[in-house]
């Protein structure tokens, strides 16, 4: 990684001052309680005003009810920002919920394989039980989202590893059965996932996070800040997300999958998974993309204008049928200062490290 | 892994009460200052009475009189325990340094590869300018210990994942350019090399740790105190570790790697990489050879006194060349207590967390 110290090479100074439509992320944790009082308000600040919510909070949301009180409350702490949301699949939703939740403005419905993840203790053994649901889904044009892991106890051989891997036959079993529920693979870290979601109809899409765009196993072996599930994988499968996000490719969309846990939690016996990219969401892509040049897995031109909006905040607000970025517009601003080393809350007891913490960030703003 | 509430399986219960020579352990961290005085007196603790010390103290031991004030100290802190000396490779070293310290009684050299793991700044780039070395080591009748992965300078795909197989090529090299040097390949965690190792001639071995036949990448996911360098690998590599062990293979023996970090530079925002394992080296062993018999990996006729004192004791003093166990026997104990959750200083102010922290382990006395 960049450190603030070493100056800046050649790098993407082209973008200086580059103006796009604010961006859509589409995966974010904004969590509940004093953490949502601290993640929620740098939702902007990471040139960001719409966002999909997560619906893993401690119970889950599996209710309409639920998950409208939450939304409301988010609404408080961040007016300006559109809040998609989520319901987390579990035995307590039925088609009945299905039908309810998209009356309500739910947008959809995400799956965490049991025991994967943070707060995935309530998650899915097997989907056989859930086909009504799904098809209910198809039929109320809800969005499946899954989190694309096999659990260990799936077999002997499964590991952190290769649990993405695993998991993407069972991705491509539910859209042959359900090839008209538009489906998300979420935060794909691997060569074989981006293939396989490239391999499928225009149902099936992928989000891809900043941090795997920057992260290898290494990274995560002996920090706890760059650990998250699925955990970043090898060279050669982050070189296939930076070449993705390039791609003008409208299967693959941002969703930083940004995932806030207390230092605290961190810095333990036992750490939590979970990367915090929220405040400089656009901000972390554009240095991920500048280090994609300097290690020439990228080409300066690859990065244009276009992309970047497609990437960003066109792909994933198409797939999500969701209305545009309303005329708002972000400036971007090339590196000046750094990465908070924390981020806390007002009293100063709730303290989160944000990734990449200290070093240099590109800047971004939204104009007025 | 097994929690201390949950009653125990069939097992090993046939080994409670077995008598075996005390073990050598031939890779131990017992670092300097308050640390050694914390890490020393467990050595005896873990059934332990001969080990081989590793060089890698800050600045690291390149010089005869550095080692022998060292081992000096170290007598001090356990009177009981044959301590093996090593030299750190490094260009201090050269064929004089080899006979000096063949005459002072130092054992063998380490090289560490640039970076790998803690204390390795000052390591090996390139084995070529040691080739004269070598050469001096190969007419003294001294050892070549390598820590055995290829530093991530050495291309753009290497990892802590696949470091060490891409580094049998250098093992293999080294041995037929130097036939009669005796090379042990440390801590080896794969198969690829188990293989590489079983390979060559027989002057060629590799020592297997305590914790490796417990881990997978899967458990240094989220805990510090699992993780070390190399890292754990699959659970096929395990499983062949496991097997190893048991195999009456003579190249194969018990060197823990048990390496202390303090607690609080485990809970820490970067890591460092070790697991600490010393006082229970032995009872790790047979909890990990028992979890093996109730995965099937094992079968508990496999684990015999003979196959147990060959791995812990015979094969290791043998390759080394060095004196028995001085007639010293250790009895084992089937588990009735966890390990600690901490070891101290006996201010308080220096704490370790050892492996298994509140597990269940087998207890290991020596007789009197």
């Amino acid at each position: 990684m960049t450190s603030p110290q070493r100056p800046r090479k050649v790098g993407l100074d082209k973008l200086d001052g580059l103006e796009l439509p604010a961006a859509a992320d589409m995966h974010v944790h904004l969590r509940d309680g004093a953490m949502a009082e601290v993640v929620t308000p740098t939702i902007r600040k990471g040139g960001v005003n719409t966002v999909f919510v997560m619906p893993n909070l401690v119970p889950p949301i599996t209710t309409v009810q639920h998950c409208l009180s939450y939304k409301a409350k988010l609404q408080v702490l961040e007016p300006n920002v559109t809040f998609l949301m989520s319901l987390y699949l579990h035995p307590n939703i039925s088609p009945e919920t299905v039908i309810e939740a998209k009356k309500a403005g739910i947008t959809g419905i995400k799956s965490y394989p049991h025991g994967v993840t943070t707060h995935s203790d309530h998650g899915v053994l097997s989907y056989e039980p859930f086909y009504p649901v799904f098809s209910e889904m198809e039929r109320q044009n809800m969005v499946l989202n899954l989190h694309g892991e096999l659990p260990p106890s799936a077999g002997e051989d499964i590991t952190v590893l290769n649990a993405e891997e695993a998991f993407l036959p069972t991705l491509l079993d539910l859209h042959q059965k359900f090839p008209k529920l538009r489906i998300i693979l979420e935060h794909c870290t691997s060569e074989a996932a981006l293939k396989a979601v490239a391999s499928c109809g225009p149902n099936v899409a992928a989000t891809i996070t900043a941090h795997h765009l920057f992260l290898i196993v290494d990274d995560w072996a002996g920090d706890p800040h760059c650990f998250c599930k699925p955990v970043a994988k090898t060279p050669a499968d982050r070189r296939a997300l930076l070449r993705t996000v390039v791609s003008g490719n409208s299967k693959f969309f941002f969703g930083t999958d940004s995932a806030p846990h207390s230092a605290e939690t961190k810095r333990a016996d036992r750490f939590a998974a979970g990367v915090f990219t929220q405040p400089h969401a656009v901000g972390y892509v554009i240095d991920a993309l500048e280090q994609g040049v300097e290690m020439g897995v990228l080409r300066a031109e690859e990065i244009t204008r276009e992309r970047l909006v497609g990437f960003l905040s066109k792909f994933g607000r198409e797939f999500y049928q969701v209305p545009g970025e309303s005329g708002e517009r972000i400036v971007l601003e090339k590196p000046t200062g750094a990465v908070e080393e924390v981020l806390q809350s007002e009293d100063g007891r709730l303290q989160v490290v944000p990734f990449r913490q200290g070093k240099m960030t590109w800047g971004v703003r939204f104009k007025k």
